[in-house]
């Protein structure tokens, strides 16, 4: 591994964006495409982007970001098909190891890959500790919603297929942190997704983690709303909502195959008569209005949770839009001192006081 | 409880439709409008509609269904409210009751109900048999999707909240009976809904339940396609989508959140300017098409399978046209001799023989 470009002289490390520019379908080339679409907006920005400087190197020059970007040599990728117990074991030349041990180093404060979700969530594991009283790390995603913020967070996506009434308790608490901090709410509201919302429904840990959630509420500054139904993941009864990861997952999936199933026939619809396509033509700018307020590429960016630093996964097919909104996630909670403040918040609402304290801000 | 109207004389019971008139949020004067409404595409239907006769006799009267249906008197309703222990326990002399024992006693081959799901689970285990080599019966449900019948089938939609691995391979055999029978699919594509394709992901009994699925295919004439995601519920890459009842009710009412949420987005997108109201009228016939295809009223009835009678559970909310569209899928069931076939094939494909003949037909 090379280091190449500038140091980092006079800037608070935690600001620093750590970015890995391989792994993605799409290739380095959407990366550094994405990259340069939000230094366009964020012009100050220190970035180490890491990946094969001999692919990288024409890509920054092409968009004028060479003495822009902090570029670190890292000759291996992983790929969307490597088996994360593979990609913890034999990884060290890859990006991804290249810009988790960026933030573990202390040079950067956040980091950002397309890759390999497991190997992402494995590595991440491996290399940065859990954050105390953290068993299982998890994933945050935004679910377009109709509260007024226009999204809800949702975890665990899939960092892990169990969880347990601990852990869901954990989730509310870390949820309600990121909620706080992505959207600016001051009193999260907070969900226990279920088969119902009556109290004799669902699996025994559900019925725990109810009792437990409700009694954390006071303490870590939420309100507990009870069990809700899929139906809520876009809804306005709640801003936060707790699940185990596989059934996080599976919804996650669903609602994007059925936005994506419906925006097909919708396109399909429209084309099939002149005067229907005149139509769409006139709707175009409501049309185009809706596109924009469901599409994905706008909520990028699912984020780990629970590890001393915070790990944003983009998704894997992001185009150069995408990958930029999950690096402007990554700066806004870079700015913001997030994984400071949410080891304070756990710190704070756990019965056992672990002694973590904040090292920036207040808790949040 | 009073049996008015008249007898069934000539009729093959099997064929008889039993129909819960009460329970559903709209009341019985949507059940009669509904089954109006199916009574007009399908004259000669017999019917048993149940409730209290005070109410349903002006409601037949007003719709000229009078001479038509057979009405039998029940005084209770389970209302929505009610949990399945005490429905079971107290809810003799209720329509939904009534409704289960008239396929009990022979006198009809199919229920139908809007009623409390719950409820109608229970006292339908209660009242029926469970067919030979099922442990848990499931809920099947049906999702629009890209597959040439335009929609497949998903069990369990949330009979249980639980499903081991033999339970997973009974919901491959019931389902794969179910989709033939309602789309004529010769050798339907079954999926076993996980977290990622790859054979290593998933808890511990979806590992056991892929194995066994796919040592059953043979036998049980239908393609198994391994491992499925969430975007495949809508997909065209498999006919019947497997999964617990826990994952499935989340799943289900996921795609129905975002569906509403589309909609509403869409709907309140096309009113802001003049020129998108008018675009939105010119593509009027377009816009139709789309909200006939993914309409929830179209695919309206969830059918519990693995029971000796098949029961179909409308949505609660149904209108005239979702009741109408869950009792046409009832005719349907009924004239095929379903319940038989199903039970025929489990018997057929299951490792141990149990015995179970087909009493009409041939297995499907």
């Amino acid at each position: 591994m090379t280091q190449t470009g500038t140091t980092l002289n006079g800037t608070d490390a935690s600001r620093v964006l750590s970015i890995d520019a391989m792994g993605g379908d799409n290739g380095p080339a959407t990366v550094v495409a994405g990259l340069a679409l939000f230094l366009k907006k964020k012009p100050g920005t220190q970035v180490i982007l890491h990946g094969r400087a001999a692919e990288l190197t024409p890509l920054l020059d092409r968009h004028g970001l060479t003495d822009k970007v902090t570029l670190r040599d890292a000759t291996d990728v992983v790929t969307m098909h490597d088996k994360p117990s593979l990609v913890v074991r034999q990884g060290k030349a890859t990006s991804m190891w290249s810009a988790i041990d960026a933030v573990r180093n202390g040079e950067a404060g956040v980091v950002v890959s397309c890759g390999n979700t497991g190997g992402l969530m494995a590595m991440s594991m491996l290399r940065l500790r859990k954050v105390d009283g953290v068993n299982r790390p998890a994933i945050a995603c935004l679910w377009p919603s109709r509260n007024p913020q226009g999204f809800n967070v949702m975890l665990d996506a899939g960092a892990d297929i169990r969880a347990d009434q601990d852990d869901l308790l954990i989730y509310a608490l870390m949820g309600t942190s990121y909620a706080r901090n992505a959207f600016d709410l001051k009193r999260p509201r907070v969900g226990l997704l279920n088969v119902g919302t009556e109290e004799h429904k669902g699996r025994a840990e559900l019925k725990v983690a109810h009792e437990l959630i409700g009694s954390a509420a006071t303490k870590g500054d939420f309100e507990y709303v009870g069990f809700v139904e899929g139906g809520d993941l876009p809804g306005d009864v709640c801003d936060v909502i707790v699940t185990d990861g596989f059934t996080g997952n599976v919804a996650l999936k669903t609602g994007e195959g059925i936005a994506n199933l419906i925006s097909g026939l919708l396109r399909a619809s429209l084309r099939r008569t002149p005067l229907s396509m005149l139509g769409a033509l006139m709707a175009r700018g409501a049309l185009n209005a809706l596109k924009k307020r469901v599409d994905p590429r706008r909520v990028n960016g699912g984020v780990f949770l629970g590890l001393s630093k915070t790990v944003i996964k983009s998704h894997g097919s992001a185009d150069a839009t995408g990958v930029a909104a999950a690096i402007s996630l990554a700066h806004r909670l870079a700015d913001q001192g997030f994984s400071e403040k949410l080891a304070a918040r756990l710190a704070g609402a756990l019965p056992h006081d672990t002694g973590t304290a904040p090292t920036r801000g207040e808790p949040a």
